[in-house]
């Protein structure tokens, strides 16, 4: 499909050079088209750097849902709502990168609409945290702070993870879970 | 002096649109500078950018330094130092995004006389971290994998902290050096 290859070149170029200092032609340049047929699949750049961070976010949120899916113990439900979380941002370094620091750039509605989606996967953690603290899994005073640490934890993952080298992600995952239970006083 | 309030502007102007699309010009503008009495203190953009960062850097390290100092036991050790590097992210939110998002746009040789900076900054988090697992005090398997974490605990806080909103510099700075102490096992 022509947009996801179109899709895929803004986020490179975002991600290289940044929002601003792209232009719609360096975006076409990578995919070899010209700006009239360019036009006839992206309507603007924003509309790019958004449909970017959407996806990012969606994609979060689904792989959230089918991580805890069916499972009812609290602990094990935030051992693989981390392990989800942890394992993605090592895989689309890209991606959490441009989603945190273009954020700025986005503009009304689509800015409002993607912080909605990420308060949304935020609260999802947060609530996971409230619950095991009420049913006694857990040792939290705030449970938003412990969401956002929790989250903080997984985004540094996307800036300092090396395929080719340093622990393999399988090692980054189980010794982020273990941080995570650590973190919420489920290990003692 | 005139160099502090350029690199002021300039960090100003990075955070806000980027390095890549920032011009001198710019930077000029912001403090009522044209073109040549602008280079008269200063040489470039690059050489801003990389003084903008080295000077966050320094001030890390001074700060962890002036923490830590004069203080042997462990325990305290680690506790300081997560609350120097929290006030610090919370403080000085702009030098953090700026120094995360624009590290790829540095040239040699300051990139490297910077990257040597972090992992300085890094190596006395995990010689601190293994300082506590040799001593009987931290339970923690890898030093390394700890001390990332406990940076990108911090720089978390650099994303998502208010003055003006939320918990208070004290609540989160308390919090993270809670957090931090049972990421290390320090706290059972």
């Amino acid at each position: 499909m022509r947009e996801a290859e179109i899709r895929a070149a803004a986020l490179e170029q975002f991600a290289r050079r940044g929002y601003e200092a792209t232009t719609m032609a360096d975006i076409g340049a990578a995919v070899g088209m010209r700006g009239p047929s360019l036009y006839k699949h992206v309507s603007s750049k924003q509309d790019l750097l958004a449909s970017v961070i959407e996806a990012t976010m969606t994609t979060l949120l689904a792989e959230h849902d089918a991580a805890v899916s069916g499972v009812d113990e609290l602990t094990e439900r935030l051992r693989r709502a981390v392990d989800a979380h942890v394992r993605f941002h090592a895989r689309h370094r890209r991606e959490a990168f441009v989603g945190t620091r273009e954020l700025r750039s986005l503009t009304e509605p689509r800015r409002s609409q993607i912080l909605g989606l990420r308060a949304e996967y935020e609260q999802r953690f947060r609530t996971l945290v409230a619950d095991g603290v009420e049913a006694g899994a857990f040792t939290v005073t705030d449970p938003q702070l412990a969401s956002f640490a929790l989250l903080d934890l997984g985004m540094g993952v996307a800036v300092w993870f090396r395929e080719d080298s340093g622990p393999s992600e399988n090692q980054v995952a189980w010794q982020q879970v273990e941080f995570a239970l650590r973190l919420v006083g489920a290990i003692r």
